[in-house]
């Protein structure tokens, strides 16, 4: 069993990088925060006797030697950035849950056949830099290393400039090697665990999203004499499709999501009829095909917005992640784990992206969900109770162990 | 008559600054930008024999002297600052037209009765500092002086500190004087003199304006996990409102215009569902009466969109100015110079808000309209021709005469 106490305190004290006034953290990737939170995991591991790579696209691997350390290690972790309005679970709680396996073993002086990472990825959150978990994504060769160092954040930053300000732009390759096994312990973000009264999910697979992002161009023109019917109102234009984005979520149910989540306006004064609306959809739902009907719906919304308002528009997908199904085997060792530790369980698949989606490419994966207070993240309020956060971690031990020693 | 060529070649020269690439101008109020504007300016007027005094709002008055120099003075003038994407004509024609007017006069070597003063406004606007017009509404005692001063940005800077930072905090009281008329000449910003194939507006008031914050809160979370049906999405709540002032616009014609010109989301993160959202309303109508109920429909559609998405709502009324009648005499003069002149000429009640709607409280006022190309501006393509402009300062020169020795 691991230490929970350990675990919850190194949970706290990470959570004081970036630590916001309503109990939260805003470590936005690559950051300073980023930066001093990455500092303190590495000393952390170093503590415990790993040894610490870091790759091209700032991937951390902590690592602790197998028995025989020519085997393909079994790797677990997460990430470190947040949302800006984030939590002190999210990405971290996976991480800190990894190097508490490692500290595990190390109390009880408990030698896996094969060696055990722990490994940050960069930038999941998607948040800063989109898309989302762009850095798993180049470890997993769904993405190329130009494409992962050259996205930028809206100031026109990119990560290869901002990893190198922080000193994490390492000398591995990125990827191009044997992973045995990879596992992810996640809050999972959503209200099912809570709801159903379980402490574990055992996660079959995550849905699928689609990002897309639009930009709507009318005319600028002064707010007091401009006739309506001659307007191009872009902000008109764009609110429509917010209003079919929501609609699109609510009549592909159950389980469509569908969100605007960053609208820019231009040039965004009280008196002039805005001349153009950059804006961001999400759409998210476990089977490929109604994820397709969903952005062609939406498509269609925004095409209906240009003609009713005279706007033109550039309309573009950025990121397409399909839906995910996990290795049985890994699965199956969440399941065992669970099983033998008595925690109610029950299978679930993740509303949300995360690492192990492309990880699981190149490696046999599951992940490992434990409830959040009611179904919130991406918010400062984001909480988890210390012994979820050590249930999951107990099964995680038993997973990763299973799987370094078969 | 003026000199037409030099008036353009000045207006040409001051649009270099703030120039941007699609030939309009960004010079908001109170920037490095307006502070070189004004040193032209006042450069030019003391070349022209003017004396400046400069008050608490940074106002500026340029002074010819008139034959009995203790007499009440006829004013003109309009403003310096721009909107973010905004044209080279928009306040700085009415203010160059002043000072033809009074490069014209020591041309022709003529003396009139009283002196006469050409009006820098500070922010007239509102796009930078809100509301517009605030400090020729000091000037009028409409404002005081410690409301005008504490008008801040949305980084949080304040007219005060800026009129410090630039040098344009003056030692003059603001207002509290005497003035015996006050012309200012302008584009009209919309489409009708073009329509109607009229040189000169002869400006009978101006419609009345209602300018409102909102803020709608609602709760953030993950957009992946977090179901449709227990969204608080204060985007989705916003979209609401900005279809519904544009319909308010719509239903409440002739006349009416409703615009939502700025927007502002939070976190504005792409994956996280928008847990606040800051927007502005801006309500026309030459009617009282109308105005007061578009504003109603707006508030009721405000609460009907925090109902249908779970949100908490801000509604605030910033600004209510209220449709203006100018002085029957001034527009007696401006139609008569338009005569004079074998102007076509019609009369016209102004879409925009002008400084001449607060002077017109402490001042017989009146205002002079020239055509825009399209009826376009607060758009960097806003044109006139250099025969329009000219005209319109003709008209100025004889209003401002007549009322000057009468
Ligand atoms: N876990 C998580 O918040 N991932 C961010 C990517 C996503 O939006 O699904
Ligand atoms: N003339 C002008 O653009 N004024 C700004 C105030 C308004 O929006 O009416």
């Amino acid at each position: 069993k691991v230490n929970g106490d350990r675990l919850w305190d190194s949970l706290m004290e990470m959570a004081k990088i970036g630590a916001t006034a309503k109990g939260g953290v805003c470590r936005l990737a690559l950051t300073d925060l980023d930066r001093e939170a990455r500092d303190l995991f590495i000393d952390w591991c170093r503590q415990a006797g790993c040894t610490i790579k870091i790759d091209k696209m700032g991937n951390i691997f902590a690592r602790r030697a197998g028995k025989d350390d020519s085997l393909a290690p079994v790797i677990t972790g997460s990430h470190i950035d947040s949302q800006p309005t984030g939590g002190k679970f999210d990405g971290i709680y996976g991480v800190l849950s990894g190097l508490e396996v490692i500290r595990s073993l190390n109390d009880l002086k408990y030698e896996t056949n094969r060696p055990i990472e722990v490994a940050v990825w960069t930038n999941e959150e998607g948040s800063r830099f989109a898309p989302a978990m762009v850095a798993s994504g180049v470890f997993a060769g769904v993405f190329d290393l130009e494409y992962g160092l050259s996205r930028a954040d809206p100031s026109g930053k990119t990560m290869g400039e901002e990893l190198a300000r922080i000193g994490y732009a390492g000398p591995e390759e990125v990827g191009k090697r044997e992973v045995h096994a990879f596992f992810e312990a996640h809050i999972e973000q959503g209200p099912i665990l809570e709801n159903e009264k379980k402490t574990i999910g055992i996660v079959q697979g995550a849905q699928g999203q689609r990002w897309f992002e639009v930009v709507l161009t009318g005319q600028e023109a002064h707010a007091g004499p401009t006739p309506m019917k001659v307007r191009k109102d872009a902000l008109v234009g764009a609110a429509h499709v917010v209003t079919a984005v929501n609609k699109i979520g609510h009549s592909n149910q159950p389980f469509a999501c569908a969100t605007v989540g960053m609208i820019t306006n231009s040039p965004n004064s009280r008196n002039t009829i805005p001349g153009s609306v950059f804006f961001t959809v999400d759409l998210r739902h476990p089977e490929d095909a109604v994820l397709s009907k969903m952005a062609a719906e939406v498509k269609a919304a925004a095409e209906e917005a240009c003609q009713q308002h005279g706007l033109s528009m550039d309309f573009k997908e950025i990121w397409y992640s399909p839906p995910v199904k996990f290795d049985a085997n890994c699965v199956a060792a969440v399941k065992k784990g669970a099983e033998e530790l008595g925690f109610d369980a029950m299978p679930i698949i993740s509303g949300a992206g995360h690492d192990a989606c492309y990880l699981s490419r190149v490696a046999p994966t599951a992940m490992v969900f434990i409830p959040c207070e009611d179904g919130i993240s991406h918010n400062e309020i984001e909480n988890a109770t210390k012994g979820d956060c050590a249930a999951g971690c107990d099964v995680l031990l038993r997973a990763i162990v299973e799987r370094a020693n078969a």
